[in-house]
């Protein structure tokens, strides 16, 4: 066999069976190794920060590692924004990025760059492999170093030549690492804080999202009556009807320092220090008071619910009823105008059982979260990079991993433009997904920024880089283009008709949701 | 004033008074101080690599830098696989790529990156901006890289704390560089190698392939019978009716051994030694004979005109009437079904005088020069990084540079879903594009290549990969999606329709060319 095949073969033995493709001429030895080998599921997209994305949000759910197959230096480039989400999300993902052979790289031909340096600032492994007979070995390093909890980015460089040159076979990777457990001092410290009630924050992220964590977090609470929050961004938190329902560290700087004003003592579990998003003149970019103290339970990187169990045992919680247990009652469907609040009752009313929804509803959807606190249980992912474009590829990703589940994808218009192709990828697989793009033809978040940094009252010009209404876009043939059933609605009453269909459908659906 | 003024000031003092942007909040300050200027216009564009895109076909057209604003590391990632593009083709761009303030990068959030790290892979000359007093002196310095010929990419990284404290005023920027003169001793040397007649080829890149070159290397070629062709790939290449016209050398590598086989000696000329795009197993990467001699004229960043003009001198050849010319003949109106050829005789009998030639059409464009080389005057840009999704943002650029000028973007539709979103700011800005999208519903470059690096014939898995008709991509409801009038062609005479409707709209216009 060639190299290429050893590496397929390796990634499969290894736990790696789904692969996000955008690939060229120099991958066609690895794309050609599937057709040899079974078991590998390969996924094409049209665009390579689809790719990345649904790498990252495969991750979340499926907790183990897809692959990536991007073209060179460049197709890596426009994977790179969404592996910066994916890292922050501590999401593991092994990327194959092709190369050319060894003997061209010096000819520096068109496509010739510094690979290594592209991947380097998103990666937490980069290795170039350098012969056929020693890939199989490197692959298996790669998914070794993936599978680091909570995850990470490994990135192997494939050289043509050692794809298709001869290769001796396909390597073992060693078992996944489990997640460290915390020292019994961090248990000790992190209960004591716990123990001085209202003043104590227990601050939670990661792992600590997950249902087993949130209970014992919820007995800690009932025990102590110490507060317990989720920081602002996260990569997946279990909610829902019988749930321990936590609020998230608002985005807004001053509802955040109001929100924490009294604590004076954060415990962190799985997430870390709050802090502000952006820095604003005058501001402080730490979120509690100055003279708050912190112990950190446990990172993000060791074992979370045992450590918050551990807690809970050391505070004689752990038996306790949890606090905070959501109870199932669904909103009322609302009617009338389209408002965020409306927005957020039709989700409550008709988010169905085991969803998971894709959060990149930027500025319209900021108060969405207490309306569905209520409903089935599900999945809530947030962006934790930052970086606009993450929601309709990690979509893609969560649906693949996670086939009988809806997933739905909440989208500003304007950050939906910036991954729109992961509509095809959709639209080509029949993922169940919903995709309810908030439609208020502007950066609307960015005219909020502008008073918030001190820019004063924004002129003609400035308007003009924040708004998206001339010519303004049109999902629904843009849907349409990428092969997508859709439909428009303007008042609550039509979205929530429309949601229902979409729900129904078995398949990708678009809602363009005019907000105006 | 504040920094971002400042930096706004000294950007339109230094000549650099088109910014393509998508900002963010750390941007904010520097779209405020647009508000405050007058003389720059700001094009917004709703992902980075349409940005980055743009401003490579505005150097390629104006001869001077545009700048970018782009927001934070993933903002800049974005943009980086056409910062690829631009950098091989020597275009010179002025990055300003926002950060978060100084004091706040310490804090790790979800933004922060390194900006450093993802910029200096594609930029010739990086620097993070250390206060608002200092920064319009740091913008002055990154106009001079930008500007050294043939002009380069230049990044400046600016802290939202440099933006928005006091500063001094703007700072003069030095007067360009002009491109050096080459040494006497390259001139005799390359005079003395070309006078072998037919076994020289003299490789005209880079302002070697402009009209004022390109007449020296004509009446080089009537007084010696050297060969004389460009290299694969240009920047810019003026041809048409009147001026002198050669060939490139091929992409399919068997092609272009067959061509170059009886060079033995190439001279080159603001081009680099002819290597092939990709390796292929047993195929050698250097498309001359091993025994082929070479002479480096000038080097892209030296004044290759005068060169060509000091070598014409040197062999007596300064007046002789230039060899090569194209004489003004339009191709016949061809009909029926679409065919490469086809393409490029309607494009040969309806190109407009000056038009501007955008040409990502891969693998269907290959064979479109010979039917356009005696069409009126007009400029050809191709892809000088091979990184797709080049071609629709670069028309942008253009047409910004030359608002009188039609652009004709050739475009796969492969290739055009990469940066789609450069539709709706040719929209927005009613450019005067016409996109012409050849619609093959496939990565049908892929399908030779496959054979070609000796992968066999693709089985399903594989062929999946390099297949776009599941579903079908819609391109004209992709163009009514971004607010672009559009029709779809199924053959010769309805292209040849659509086109001349296209040239007769001011504006843009898309045609999707169905070829089956």
């Amino acid at each position: 066999m060639n190299g290429a095949e050893s590496l397929v073969r390796t990634l499969i033995a290894g736990g790696v069976n789904v692969c996000f493709t955008n690939p060229g001429t120099s991958e066609m030895h690895f794309v050609a190794a599937l057709d040899q080998v079974d078991g590998m599921r390969c996924i094409l997209g049209l665009f390579e920060g689809v790719v990345t994305g649904a790498a990252d949000g495969y991750y979340r759910m499926a907790r183990r590692p897809a692959s990536t197959l991007l073209h060179l230096g460049p197709g890596l480039a426009n994977g790179v924004a969404n592996l910066h989400n994916a890292k922050k999300a501590g999401s593991g993902i092994v990327n194959i990025v092709g190369e050319h052979a060894t003997h061209h790289i010096q000819h520096d031909a068109p496509l010739t760059a510094d690979i290594e340096g592209i991947a380097r600032p998103v990666s937490d492994w980069v290795r170039t492999a350098s012969s056929a007979r020693t890939l199989a070995r490197d692959g298996a390093l790669a998914i070794q170093a993936a599978r680091h909890p909570p995850g990470r980015i490994a990135t192997l460089i494939l050289p043509a030549d050692c794809a298709w040159n001869e290769a001796d076979g396909s390597a073992d990777t060693s078992d996944a690492a489990a997640p460290a457990r915390v020292a019994a001092e961090c248990v000790v410290a992190a209960a004591r804080a716990l123990s001085n009630g209202a003043s104590t924050l227990l601050l939670l992220g990661g792992a600590g999202l997950m249902q087993g964590s949130l209970e014992f977090a919820g007995r800690i609470a009932a025990k102590t009556g110490c507060r317990v929050m989720a920081s602002g961004f996260n990569a997946r938190v279990q909610r829902g009807a019988g749930r321990v329902q936590v609020d998230r560290v608002p985005y807004v700087v001053d509802l955040a320092l109001a929100t924490l004003k009294e604590v004076r003592h954060v415990v962190l579990a799985g997430a870390k220090f709050p802090v502000s998003f952006f820095a604003y003149p005058g501001k402080p970019s730490v979120l509690v008071p100055a003279e708050c103290q912190s112990t950190q339970l446990a990172a993000a990187h060791e074992d979370v619910e045992a450590a918050l169990e551990a807690v809970a045992a050391e505070l004689d919680a752990s038996v306790a009823p949890p606090a905070m247990l959501s109870t199932a009652k669904r909103t009322e469907l609302p009617s009338g105008r389209v408002t965020p609040a409306g927005i957020g009752a039709v989700l409550g009313a008709l988010l169905p059982e085991e969803a998971i929804v894709v959060d990149e509803s930027v500025s319209t959807g900021r108060g969405l979260f207490p309306f569905t606190a209520n409903a089935p249980p599900h999945d809530w992912l947030n962006n934790m990079g930052g970086s606009i474009g993450f929601g309709l590829p990690v979509a893609v990703g969560a649906s693949i991993a996670c086939p009988d589940r809806k997933v739905i994808s909440l989208e500003g218009d304007g950050s939906g433009m910036y991954t729109l192709q992961a509509l095809w990828t959709m639209a080509r697989e029949s993922l169940n997904v919903t995709v309810v793009v908030l439609a208020n033809q502007s950066y609307a978040i960015l005219k909020g920024e502008f008073a918030n940094v001190g820019a004063g009252a924004p002129g003609q010009k400035a308007t003009d880089m924040m708004t998206l209404d001339r010519p303004a876009l049109d999902w629904v043939a843009l849907a349409k283009g990428h092969g997508i059933e859709a439909a428009r609605a303007h008042n609550l009453e039509e979205f929530a008709r429309q949601f229902q269909r979409a729900l129904a459908v078995k398949g990708p659906y678009l809602i363009e949701l005019m907000i105006t």
